[in-house]
């Protein structure tokens, strides 16, 4: 069964507002095991609305419109709908009283226009909305000798979402359809690129199974898939997660909704250890994304944004001859930094940041993006130093991703 | 001239992502006196992209397309616009050595997968891209004898936006078309209807004007927009901006771009003062707001995240006592961390912050949003207690936007 998604709205085409119903519509399809196989959006015109529906309708049997039936004179979806399947629509008696209701209960009267929405599609089901006046559809139609099944939703997400779980959830359960499941590996310190050369025999061995690399924010996702009852695909998921974390090992630092700081959070906790954090060029990012976790305070004990040489001085204890000799983007100051951080605040581990977030203050020597990361503990400090790309806030996202990432791996390698 | 925008990646039609990619592109067509007619989204499947085309390509002037220029299989837009077109690509040397060269800066070998990246559209533009290894594209075609213009970009937004700029912009002024200009004006501390309800005089002045309110993280923005020659549109737009300032007076804190951390960035620069912070529930996410600013070292001088009771003492040395008696969360412990932070940076101000971010460790005197944020100058400590709701990070926003915002104040109202 192939599946659109079509919203109606030229305020969807503007340049601020994205049709977020969409994402509503594909969660309540993927339970049912069903994907969307395209979605798009088209302005409040009566042409506009035929043609898509034209296009869609010659391939897609399940077509989901949100939008455009409101009572003014660019709400224009039923219309373009009765041109482009040849229904004729009917004024409902029944369907007119209950939006006049609706408009007493306010103690105000029904304005002329709003009769437009007591216009129904006759031998069709009309769908009530409990809490907007206008209700929404589903057609059945032939095109072309094919059955297609037409929804259509009023754009009010809330409406929206009160008349799918009563009405569309069930149709969907009907169709009998088996479930889809996913789970999501996620990888760290790779290139995308990277990581797809090394799945080349994981690839192999599934093809034609749905798999997915995507590149998100300091991470690589891997997608699976596998549709049928639960029992069977979360093995078949389970089995290509053990695969994947042999041939990526540590690399894989979560999967599913984990991201770095709630990791790095529930391996603190579990461990009864604290961490302690001293940032320069990072501005404090790094200890605001360890506390986005909530209970991070039973882990995280403070931190120190030192983002002038007098600040390392006295608010870390740094060498002053250390800056000297090194400057204060420099392996040396990290050290002497995680180390300060992990000594004021009696901490088990202390994370010293400093490099040149740009765009100005880089030199040949040090050029914008030179970033060195420490973490000290009692077994000592490690370091790293990192040639990051980028504007200044992915340079300050990537410092923090790989100095989290650093003591994950200190925590997860450790005995 | 009709525009559509396609972005490809099947990840977008998933129940996460939603292509934001269409939004920059519109705003750079609007600036240019287009408008979008309509945007889908397609998946990794190469006649899924072909029909795409083949459909856009009857009755649309300018097709913009975004993504699914990877090196990896699933990457099959340009194999997808060859066949639709018909055009056939060859692998461009040259754009093969940028590609190495990019790996080889990291120290990396290119994985041999990346070479589909240096196929081109012979006789058509290829836009060169110095954020990526993907290059774009720029096609025009003949196409039922009518010419079409095909734009093609990587779907990572930073890169794209690099290519714009540097490409598209330049092609849009060409093309002549009458402009459109925009005058953002922006808000705070007021709700949306609070702002609606005082624009009444302004609407009624203005009616059959495309003014739009939009609420969005921390501010709310008035758009208005002018069609016609740049003097004219701006001596309007200048015109209806000072009204706005009349009505909302100081509650505007900036126009256009501005973000409320580098209108404080502006005026602590001009003024030639610094400031330190001292946080705890927002723990790090106010100095890393004040240090996305580009030069913010001249007046950042650094920070405490102070998240357990002795690193206020330690740190910023809080008096044990007042703890002790009032709370962590507490008029007075912020009081003291503002003052702490500005005596152990000696800056103009100290800012700080103390609360609950929740969702836990909320009680009924002190229930989760509480906020108490203070700053403290030579002229002496101001004080706000805010109940702040939402989510854990929406509580951290909000308290770092009110800290800003009532330093922005000190800064205008003070002599």
């Amino acid at each position: 069964m192939r599946s659109a998604v079509v919203a109606v709205g030229s305020e969807l085409l503007g340049t601020e507002r994205l049709d977020t119903n969409s994402l509503v519509l594909t969660k309540l399809l993927e339970e049912y095991g069903l994907g969307l196989d395209r979605k798009s959006v088209v302005p409040d015109s009566r042409p506009a609305i035929v043609r898509e529906l034209q296009y869609l309708l010659e391939d897609h049997d399940l077509i989901l419109m949100t939008g455009g039936l409101g009572p003014t004179e660019d709400d224009l979806t039923k219309d373009a709908l009765a041109e482009a399947v040849g229904v004729q629509m009917e004024l409902d008696p029944g369907v007119l009283a209950l939006i006049e209701h609706r408009f007493q209960k306010r103690g105000m009267r029904m304005p002329k226009t709003n009769e437009r929405q007591a216009m129904i599609f006759p031998g069709h089901r009309t769908i009530p909305n409990d809490r907007g006046s206008a209700p929404g559809f589903h057609l059945t139609v032939k095109h072309n000798g094919k059955q297609r099944d037409i929804w259509i939703f009023p754009g009010v997400p809330y409406e929206l979402e009160g008349m799918i779980q009563a009405e569309l959830e069930p149709w969907l359960k009907e169709q009998k359809r088996q479930s889809r499941h996913r789970r999501v590996v996620k990888v760290t310190g790779m290139s995308e690129s990277g990581v797809d050369e090394r799945l080349k025999p994981f690839y192999d061995k599934y093809t034609g199974e749905p798999i997915t690399i995507l590149a998100s924010r300091g991470e690589i996702q891997i997608h699976l898939i596998a549709d049928g009852p639960i029992e069977v695909a979360s093995e078949k998921l389970m089995r290509m997660e053990q695969e994947l974390r042999a041939i990526f090992s540590e690399k894989i630092f979560g999967v599913d909704s984990d991201d770095m700081e709630s990791v790095v959070g529930r391996l603190l906790s579990s461990r009864q250890e604290t961490v302690a954090t001293a940032e320069s060029c990072t501005g404090g990012l790094l200890s605001s994304r360890i506390t986005d976790v909530s209970g991070s305070s039973a882990y995280f004990l403070g931190g120190v944004v030192s983002y002038s040489r007098e600040s390392k001085l006295y608010m870390l204890g740094v060498d002053p001859a250390i800056i000297d000799k090194h400057g204060e983007v420099s392996e040396q100051v990290a050290r002497e930094m995680a180390n300060g951080a992990r000594r004021r605040f009696s901490t088990t581990y202390g994370i010293g940041i400093t490099g040149i977030a740009g765009p100005t203050g880089g030199s040949e020597a040090k050029p914008v993006g030179t970033v060195h990361i420490a973490v000290a503990s009692h077994r000592g400090i490690e370091h790293a130093r990192h040639q990051l790309g980028g504007p200044r806030e992915m340079i300050k996202f990537w410092s923090t991703q790989i100095a989290l990432d650093m003591l994950r791996r200190q925590m997860t390698t450790a005995s």
